[in-house]
């Protein structure tokens, strides 16, 4: 066994006996049952993850994971990809949108390069570069095995020292131009679901240049033939080592029981492709927002999971997790700060005909 | 003109300068124009409000209007009447669902007693009864036109005196057993919708209380008669004095010029209501999150709104408010904080084929 596969094989299933803890209590708080929906099961989700009925969020994180596409050389991206390096730059001044939005919600950014197609040195960005850009995915494969897996490794390590840096809650995000192309080939090759409905329009890409993106998906996998019940050879072969890093936050952040917070399309597709590796990782995992790009509905069917928020957002960047935080921090909330019925001055019973997942009428 | 009327009639029409020049500053910053979605849609919102571009959210409140209904005699509702005086009392105590999400999120609560039946004399509980409970709409109007006036002149002052105070940002809240029945009949009455689509499923109230709410609902929009195209009518022959008063929250709001939030059911039929008294106010309103509660969609759909948040609530209280108020908070840190390319050291050619509401490819 590798050392990948032993982080993959030690995931822990999420402790049912703190769970039922969790919704004892949510049960005889001063509301009606369940009346607080998806606040209550990200309660429940996080006593599963921690074992505790309350649970501390101020220390928390968005991680970000940089790369360039070898595919951009396609026309499939509106940017160039000299962009992928300057706005790895722009997260450490503060003024990209994921930046912002994580100061907003007293959260940090830890900017990871695995692989900007130019030299960094930054004291702000952790150099874990496998190398400058993958292949072209239209030509040849992105990457070697033993590199998709060496970038998935970087994502469990960089996961681990967040954890054991005192983070309590992770989100991720990503700066790739060029990976929503091999996101929708992953998620194709994954789910077996056509290019059209993975692709999104995309980029203000005109007509030609999103049929050509489709063209290209296509391409990759017919020529790549990525192996479906093999989600490191897909990553390899259509994926991407942002991509392929992200996988390994999930990885690495249910092997340290926190909780992960996906962002959007391509946050989504790795958490496809984590959950694929082992099921289980799923149970750590909190979904953010609904992506604009059409092949999120696809991807977050497949994982199982629905996000919070709808804001119509596709910047990626990991910017929506930070927002998905102030969500959770509710939620911790809830769980900590409301009274019992016998604190209200309320009997249990009076709710009592209320059932959960009924809907309640005040 | 009465008083009402001089208060509907001088709301003023959102900033369209200010609008233009948010709109021309969003697309100036660091990221694919309209990557933000609905962050970017509130600060546009919130300087056509303002005529400003920046937002200053420091300051704000839910205003929580508590009153009973007659209705409830008929066993619409599952919890019994004295719940909304205990709840109300609750609020100042800080243990509902509410007043902790408030807390989490720097809000204060403004508890308005607008006609619970119950004497109230609490330092924390503004006064302002125009009765204890509503008639009982099976049998009778539930309240005079002059009440229902009074009840939503109350709304428009406390939201006028809550803007004097300094608040910039305002929530809309209740607290009132039996009121899902009585919006649903101002649903119904407003817009013709059938009552097996408006009212809810209901707390958890079995099947046969769930054909005895729809048949209340029925009755009392037979026997009441309410005029459609007049929502004082409405509100008096089948509302309730806490959705009287909510209409008055978003009048005044707007009158005010500051934005009003809109929490779930109630709060969303309450802005129906507003918005057929002046289409003007629909302008200052912002949706939190999308009710569980079935009419929810149906009533949404009319005030032409969508929330942005999607965490199967239905607890009523205004407290999904608070958690937009975290969301307001993003759009505006965007507007304020976010690097324009220049900044970016990113040409703004680079991204010129993408439009507005495309999506965008990286």
């Amino acid at each position: 066994m590798n050392e990948l596969s032993r982080y993959v094989s030690h995931i822990e299933h999420l402790n049912h006996d703190a769970m039922e803890k969790a919704r004892t209590r949510l049960g005889g708080l001063v509301k009606p049952p369940g009346s607080l929906g998806k606040l209550e099961d990200i309660a429940v989700t996080l006593a599963g993850i921690s074992g505790r009925l309350f649970y501390d969020t101020n220390k928390r994180c968005v991680i970000i994971m940089s790369s360039d596409n070898g595919v951009v050389e396609e026309g499939v991206a509106a940017a160039p990809q000299a962009v992928t390096h300057m706005m790895t730059l722009n997260f450490t001044r503060g003024i990209t949108g994921a930046a912002v939005l994580a100061k907003q919600f007293r959260t940090d950014l830890i900017v990871v390069d695995v692989g900007v197609n130019a030299d960094i040195d930054h004291p702000l960005i952790k150099n874990r570069k496998i190398r400058k850009s993958t292949w072209n995915i239209a030509k040849q494969d992105a990457m070697t095995r033993d590199e998709a897996e060496r970038a998935v490794l970087t994502g469990i390590e960089t996961a681990i020292e967040a954890v054991k840096n005192g983070y309590t809650l992770l989100g991720v995000g990503e700066m790739g131009i060029g990976n929503t192309t091999t996101s929708a080939a992953v998620l194709c090759a994954l789910t077996g679901i056509p290019a059209e409905q993975a692709a999104g329009k995309g980029a203000g890409l005109k007509e030609e240049a999103y049929r050509r993106k489709i063209e290209v998906i296509q391409t990759a996998l017919r020529n790549n033939k990525p192996n479906p019940s093999d989600p490191i050879d897909v990553l390899a072969k259509v994926g991407g080592f942002d991509i392929a890093a992200m996988v390994g936050l999930y990885i690495g952040g249910a092997y340290m029981r926190v909780p992960v917070v996906i962002d959007g399309f391509i946050s989504m597709i790795a958490a496809l492709a984590a959950s694929r590796l082992n099921p289980d990782i799923k149970g750590y995992m909190l979904a953010s927002h609904a992506s604009y790009e059409q092949g999120f509905v696809h991807a977050a069917h497949y994982v199982g999971i629905e996000p919070c928020l709808n804001l119509n957002m596709r910047l990626g960047e990991g910017s929506g997790c930070p927002i998905m935080f102030a969500v959770i921090d509710a939620a911790c909330a809830v769980m900590r700060d409301m009274g019992t019925f016998e604190q209200g001055n309320i009997g249990e019973e009076y709710l009592s005909e209320v059932k959960e997942g009924d809907n309640f009428t005040v």
